[in-house]
């Protein structure tokens, strides 16, 4: 079969759903978003896109830190709304229980399992976005979410979003070990 | 229940499994990541973070371009060996069937069913990676994976990693519609 050429509006990969947490003029304010990744592995850097006009992003600048939030898929409905009302109108923060690690100046939600804690190492400046890269300071995780001490994704249950069809989607089948599964491939050597 | 701190070894949010493409001393060659995210809107950009010594960032930075394939949760295995093997060593691409777009130097995966290829816009230096960063030029797929012209995330079949317990896991159960069953929550007004 032949390739057809698709638009480019919303891709079709799964993306990770995630709450942003920032320190807004004194108050926790949280924004959705499924725009990250990480970027370095020694330090640990995760960079996080937004619009450049998101409430957000003046707490980026104005503490140097932020937080990403991984919310469970019974947090569906909240996690979406948070991604559609702004932080300039809205006190999203009463959604939640907010903590605080130890940066001070990057909220977190308690009833995410998953939360890290990130330092502002450089912003990227980019057409329509501002690319924030953090250095992750600390990581935070309910016992339960645990397992051998190591958060465990299945346990957290988080989403993704497919932005192509605007849906969320939960975590299936287990599918096998990573950097272990493909050793039964072989390819010619050069 | 207090939340306890984790180690930064190795993330647990859902990362996608994707298989990078780039010309590497006139040869296709193929290396499997899961650091990836969009970062920008208008133009559509892409970032990718790899280690600085991949042998793919040098075709990168030969030929100015790269491409982002999506692979089915049935090609989990060679999938996996693509992340493990280095293409100084093996000859990856006779693994698939190599197509080319509008870039030319761009080379992609027909077996995967979902395909974009990017044109290098900025790479940004980091301590231990590079994140490349490009603007997606076109993106492709086979008929049978798109609905009402659009790429199906549920029909593409993607899988995602997680990286604290190196697992790879399917795309589960639908949750709802994006942007829109948040609708119901409400937040005070400020």
């Amino acid at each position: 079969m032949e390739k057809l050429e698709v638009g480019l509006n919303g891709c079709a990969f799964p993306m990770p759903c995630a709450i942003v947490g920032v320190e807004v003029n004194d108050r926790p304010n949280y924004l959705t978003i499924a725009w990250l990744t990480m970027v370095n592995s020694k330090p640990p850097y995760l960079g996080i896109a937004l619009g450049k006009t998101r409430y957000t992003n003046q707490g980026i600048r104005e503490n140097g830190s932020f937080s990403v939030n991984i919310p469970s898929s019974n947090m569906v409905e909240v996690t979406d709304y948070c991604g559609v009302v702004s932080g300039d109108k809205f006190d999203k923060a009463q959604k939640f229980t907010t903590f605080y690690g130890k940066l001070k100046t990057a909220p977190m939600i308690k009833e995410c399992p998953y939360n890290l804690e990130c330092r502002l190492i450089e912003t990227v400046e980019l057409p329509s976005n501002q690319f924030f890269i953090g250095e992750i300071v600390a990581g935070y995780a309910d016992e339960q979410y645990l397992t051998n001490g190591v958060p465990d994704l299945k346990k957290i249950d988080p989403f993704v979003l497919s932005m192509a069809h605007a849906r969320y989607f939960g975590i299936g089948e287990y599918l096998g070990k990573a950097w272990d599964i493909g050793k039964k491939c072989t390819a010619k050597k050069k």
